[in-house]
């Protein structure tokens, strides 16, 4: 794979663009990163997602993949000699496709309703959210990672969104690990694995961009 | 596979729920289906998709597998000794997987604007509908089908919308012909398939369904 040429079109505070980070780090691919400003977007990007335009997207030999789950499969179906992240089984394959879905269904929309929205509309959004991730710890239950015994695809999916727990806990006035306890020792969990948290942006960066995207929108 | 035990939970008008009948009739798997009434929905289905509680269903010797192309990927993991639905190169599996998803995203939605609503609204509709079947007309290209030679995941996602073309144009009072003629012709294609006609469901059936359907709202 030496002669492998990768190429990470991203957004350092994005969730689906750091589940690419985590799972070439977990791959140990080496790949070439480059920020994206989304307010004037490359023309690599709009070439190499000309449906969409976002990032993340990941340009391997010239050949872009969009999609962040996308993505994160297409990588474990390439780089599948180590740290496999979807289980061989089609039925366990179908259920971590299942709640990587889910996942992407639920998380953002409502974690943005816990950060962007005041009064009632903040606190429905609350009670949503931690609807959504005690669902979640349901299906981890007694495991300790969601893939079983090892970090897997729903892991990748998940693990990203931590990065923003402490800018939803601050900007939301609430405590993630109040209600989702095994949650949380999940993600300590995960911070265990070096590649793991290696890949993923500090709570606190992605806190002051949070907070300077507020005082934007305040501008406009 | 002879003792292979396998019921589907579905609703007949469903392009959903259609895939998975289309999938099930390639692979020829002999099924069970059981029709859903969505206003009163069997304890069955509610105990096999506690998450979202929607048909379709895929019920394979007891264990449950949800969202519509889940389960299509799962009947082509399973069932893998004949007609493959994605392709083996890990780039093609990701682009079909792109684009199924791209079909997800838009197709149910934006059609429904077509048939529902009115005046401008129903006029902008229209126009981004036709805009999606364009990027999908560009995709397919000179190819027989979006999985090239043979019928595929794609084809798989997209025929069953085919089966409500005739309730969006008499609804919305246009013709989809007239602005992607080689999308009509790959239908057509398409429905040379004695397996993939036999699982979808007559146009004029849908249009009644709607039909019925836009009086109930009428009346409520």
């Amino acid at each position: 794979m030496a002669a492998d040429k990768v190429i990470l079109l991203d957004f350092y505070p994005s969730m689906f663009g750091m589940r690419v980070r985590v799972a070439l780090a977990v791959k140990g691919v080496e790949y070439e990163y480059r920020e994206e400003d989304l307010s004037n977007k490359s023309q690599l990007l709009v070439q190499s997602n000309p449906v969409h335009k976002k990032i993340p997207v990941l340009i391997h030999n010239g050949k872009p993949v969009c999609e962040s789950l996308i993505i994160v499969e297409y990588i474990d179906e390439v780089w599948n000699h180590n740290s496999p992240l979807l289980p061989s089984d089609p039925y366990q394959r179908a259920q971590a496709r299942f709640w990587a879905d889910f996942i992407d269904k639920k998380m953002y929309e409502v974690g943005k309703k816990v950060w962007t929205t005041k009064g009632e509309e903040q606190e429905a959004g609350k009670k949503e959210f931690v609807g959504i991730l005690r669902q979640l710890e349901a299906e981890l239950g007694d495991k300790p990672f969601f893939g079983g015994e090892s970090f897997g695809f729903v892991d990748v999916a998940l693990i990203t969104f931590s990065t923003w727990f402490h800018t939803y806990e601050t900007l939301g006035n609430f405590s993630i690990e109040e209600h989702c306890p095994k949650l949380i020792e999940w993600v300590q969990r995960c911070m265990e694995i070096g590649d793991v948290a290696k890949a993923l942006v500090e709570p606190n960066k992605i806190h002051e961009f949070a907070l300077a995207l507020k005082t934007k929108f305040a501008a406009n």
